[in-house]
């Protein structure tokens, strides 16, 4: 049985294994820095689909059956697939969940997703009702973009603050057992607002939902930020990233210049890649966690990563009604033990 | 340990409890033939908001303070919320969750979320994770139908097949001990498409998942529909419930006729409130579960639910590219044992 520590930790008793992961990219992403951790880099962002939408299904489909390939299952072997994704009604999701054919949950939490679903997916194994988990997530800028901001076409003048909201899907299968990282505990955030009202300044918006899971999981925990080789939020930004850094060290007293970083300042060269502020979207925590430090944790690199991925929880309806974005992060431990 | 039996099925080992339950319902909703069974009844339809979204968000915190009141607990003793609701990026839930302070996990099912929250409560609850978690889904009349549909000024022709989106909220206190019904196992669904692309005749799109869930319910765990006092929907109104007795005579073999209704059904007096093929929404089957049956259960009347929720996993764009309706159904056994 799994067990509640503190206010909103649960500790995994017999920690699930992370037993595969598969990344898909599109082909600004393939140019990056990771481009070399990920299993399929698309030409275009078309991904020879007729929309921006079904091009991100094609994505989630390809990284679901890419990691249960690479896992030597069938996708009748998965118990349950539990994804989400950022456009409405989650589509990409159900229409995934439409092909794979097998039984769904569906999950909203914005670009924290990767780590909902890897919370809910343990617990759900720990209850005892899976042995085998799919969770997956994506986000497509060009699909992104005309939902919640401007028709791309309009070539809106970006702001130094704005991200770039990453396209690609990562999907993540989690047994109860295999080899692997295992998934030791999850801290569910409680969601934050702090005022801020700019649809685009996701950074400054999700920094404080970050360091409220973080603080809480090394409160709930005992375990200081020293206790992992490295934290990892999924998309706050250069922006973000800071603010993240002074508010640990305001609230709870932490340094954490020696291993913090953010997934959205991973999967871009900031120098030569013009995303202003960094990545953004479920893809960029998806992608930089199952490709690159899958892969650091597999080879000895890392043995304990802290993944807080931060999620907005606004619509743009409730930003034209003139209301704050509220941010909510769930934090999960990778470890290798 | 709760284990897998059959293909989609859970059983509970430790049963959860549904301590308490709260409804919270429109001024049409109040008119119906449950009026004296819900919590609260609004007299206008923005519940003392500036709009529809707000109004639903309104609605949504008091069935959960009132449950939350009902059951003698306070926001602090709930480990965690689970809710989702119809509108993009669930903002009813998700700023619900904000003035809850409730570590909140965010959920997508359309109007099968009532279901979804219920077994996803239930696994985590059984995996030693939480004692006691708060579910809760909303639908909004106005909001919902200027969303999917039309702008309600328009006054478009209504068909005959289309249901009235009910206008409320339903809430649910799923604890690991307590006394109240129990929720003994829960069929998680797969998603279905068998060509409807309808959007306005959302009973024809999601009965055939209805179906399928109901039927491999009862494969999976040996029990026929008369092991239940009542089958029911959550939102198929007339033309789902018909399709739903066909398939399940033409595909198991079985006669729903003596123990199936439909929550859709049973909300309005369909005689004299004029909302065509019957409710539909998140609110339908929450409002009357969570009343009217929960009642029932208390009072002995009956002893075994089934409810099986359905959900309509499009949206407006999905619809507006060509693509079919996904649905998907997911089924808790709620059972006074």
């Amino acid at each position: 049985m799994a067990k509640k520590v503190g206010k909103q930790t649960f500790i995994f008793d017999k920690p699930p294994v992370l037993i595969n992961t598969a990344t898909v990219a599109g082909p600004f992403e393939g140019k990056g820095p990771l481009k070399n951790y990920f299993d399929h880099i698309y030409t275009d962002n078309l991904a020879g689909q007729d929309s921006f939408e079904k091009a991100e299904k094609e994505m989630m489909l390809n990284a679901c059956f890419t990691v249960i390939n690479k896992a030597k299952k069938t996708p009748k072997e998965v118990d349950l697939f539990i994804a989400g994704d950022l456009l409405n009604q989650i589509i990409t999701s159900g229409f995934s969940a439409l092909e794979l054919k097998i039984p769904y949950l569906g999950i909203y939490g914005a670009c924290s997703t990767s780590s909902e679903g890897l919370a809910l997916a343990s617990m759900i194994i720990e209850s005892g009702c899976a042995n085998l988990v799919l969770t997956a997530t994506s986000s497509h800028n060009l699909s992104a973009e005309r939902q919640y901001r401007y028709p791309t076409e309009y070539g809106v003048h970006r702001k130094p603050y704005n991200q770039w909201t990453v396209t690609g899907a990562g999907a993540a299968l989690v047994a109860s057992e295999g080899s692997g990282p295992k998934l030791t505990s999850a801290t569910i955030g409680a969601v934050q607002d702090l005022a801020c009202k700019d649809p685009l300044n996701m950074g400054a918006a999700m920094a404080p939902a970050a360091a409220a899971t973080m603080l809480q999981h090394f409160a709930d925990t005992g375990h200081g930020p020293d206790y992992y080789d490295l934290i990892v939020t999924g998309d706050l930004g250069k922006v973000g990233y800071q603010l993240v850094m002074e508010l640990a060290a305001a609230q709870g007293g932490f340094d954490l210049s020696r291993n913090y970083h953010d997934c959205g300042l991973i999967i871009y060269d900031l120098e030569k890649q013009d995303v202003h502020a960094g990545g953004s979207g479920c893809a960029s925590s998806a992608l930089v966690v199952y490709s690159y430090l899958y892969k650091k944790l597999l080879d000895g690199k890392y043995n304990k990563i802290l993944l807080a991925a931060t999620g907005a929880l606004h619509s743009p309806t409730s930003y034209q009604q003139g209301e704050n974005i509220p941010t909510i992060a769930h934090a999960v431990s990778i470890e290798m033990i």
